[in-house]
């Protein structure tokens, strides 16, 4: 099963947002008109002025990413998270990921699932000998899932989308941070409409200029 | 004429999002029912874990405050500006803002209109003499009023009226806070509930514990 | 084999730079002398003023922490973090953390003993059938030390003193966190000399006026 | 009078903190010799990954910048400010910045010199009539010079220095920021060696492989 994104929450009418607080720099409220947004935010990205993009956000859920993934994820600072606590929430039912390279061999599969099962296994005796939750996930693997909440404003979701969705980024992020970017391309498309979506590799690239 | 504050933008059903974000550390979403995110939110505030606030996002303009405060503003370094650049901006019919001590001292008031006078004079002849209005502007007084458009999250919100609505802030940034703050607790009660106002004095202070 | 921490770099003389720099705000070079960065310092610090902390910095190295410790410590956005990648380290010969409840308890501890040789073969395997590092990883479990470099400035130190040094943590970071507090309370007297560290209990709090 | 910077504080020997953070990430640290860090960072520039850069730092102290520079330059919110405070120190004998084009036109010169002498002026009647400081400020002009001490990371640096010695950044900052950039080239010729310094325009860009 793969992840899950949902997104919790958005700036009402972004795109009309960073207008006006573009407008604001050049006091150009004159030129607000049908369609005055859209050309003037990709006017905006193309010259490099971002910052304006920082007035819109988004929230979304991410449930089914990896304890991999979210040690990643939360590497990008100017963001905001709340992640399902290991030393508060029982994990003796924990789920996982299993990376593609691992379900096309059949021999690593097993192994895989083996180990996935030893370490549930060992979980379980070590909350039974009284071990409390927060020592006991010492055994939980990086492929245990760990649910995540996540706000950024629009420029910060561009640059994690330009690192993350590149063909360079480790799969599991790329493939989540594309989900992120489909939401956001259909809610917002002036803002996120020049990343262009390969769906066969699962990637996506700024197209310059 | 005093500033003026308007709410361009707030997260949509803010406290309904903190709490979604909350349940998640815990995986507590069964509990969620009429009027729990209310006693969730206080409960959090009320035990120092205010980071889950930062998935909630209010922006304003602000119009009519001076350079002075602008500069203090944007020392807050964990929000977003957009400002009315004095680089572009013609500002040959500057509006100013009168300190309140200034108001109150005929003979300080007429001294104070002069100055703007002499000041409003000066960047006239200067851009007549063809200085451009990047250079023109360094005559300018401080209190120049300047439109700024700030976002920031609730945490960051709470933080700024603690400091800015406090006392001993300076007057200007604390009445502009202040107005800032009387819509943030109408809008989002459960997470500004605990500043209370003192309107005779313009100030507020955290009711704790 | 518990963690340990190594200070990298620190700002040469750092009482004195936050002096020099805490001096700008009011002018008041003409007080500098024996003994008054010091002084200064505290009566900052007491007051609240902690911004000017800021311009001192200290860089560590971290040995020997888990998994689990670095994913919480990463949280903490003001600061900048280098770790030893899983995806291009090989992790065959992997080391772990065992938690004390796990120590103190001869059949937890086999058992925990079990489960890392489990992932460490599994690992090994996964790597026999072809499986690249990047995926392989998934089954390395939380114990698994990873190396990690942190820079903080000082005003960010004392706030993760504060909030990870405290009875309240968890024990990894904790104990951690209370090694760099010591290191930095021996070259930063005035900055840190608030904190009572208790041997006993390995925690240390605030001392408040 | 131009303005004058002078490096504070740096951190020591910085092109080896960042090779030792550096090669943290691939546990490479059997690489390390005579002329490594160099060959290293340089690598590390040029394929983008500069987040190393971050663990090294340098604070300056500028004298002699207008309010109008440090009006610009605290946007940057990846550092940290002391700023000399107009609310406390008195400004009855400030100096100013004057603009080339202002110094190169007699008539502007004359009229520019005037709005000085006339700001002076109502700042010092206006403090005899009893108003505090804080108020007074408000006629003095964007010329006003302000002290400001200011840290930040090589990486921050860099980012500043691709922003404001660019041709079409504003002459004050651009002359400034290029004195900063000018002392660190010296003292880390690895992280600030590929910035190309033009000394007849005062402009300073990136040679890009």
């Amino acid at each position: 099963m793969s992840a899950q994104v949902e997104l919790l929450a958005m700036t009402p009418d972004p795109e009309r947002v960073i207008e006006l607080a573009a407008r604001t720099s050049y006091k150009s409220f004159d030129k607000m008109g049908e369609g005055s947004a859209s050309a003037l935010i990709c006017k905006l990205i193309r010259s490099g002025h971002e910052s304006v993009l920082e007035h819109a956000y988004a929230t979304f859920r991410i449930r089914g990413g990896s304890r991999a993934f979210t040690h990643q994820l939360v590497r990008h600072r100017l963001a905001s998270y709340t992640q399902e606590s290991q030393r508060y929430v029982d994990e003796a039912g924990f789920e996982y990921v299993t990376p593609p390279s691992v379900r096309e061999n059949p021999e690593a599969l097993r192994i895989f699932r083996e180990a996935m099962e030893g370490a549930r296994e060992a979980y379980r005796k070590l909350r039974e000998f009284g071990i409390p939750k927060q020592d006991a996930r010492f055994v939980l693997p990086n492929a245990t899932t760990s649910e995540i909440v996540v706000s950024a404003n629009f420029r910060e979701w561009r640059h994690i989308f330009e690192l993350r969705c590149h063909p360079s980024a480790q799969w599991e992020i790329r493939e989540i941070c594309l989900q992120i970017l489909k939401v956001l391309k259909e809610k917002a498309p002036s803002v996120f409409g020049d990343f262009e979506i390969d769906e066969a590799r699962k990637v996506a690239r700024l197209e310059k200029g």
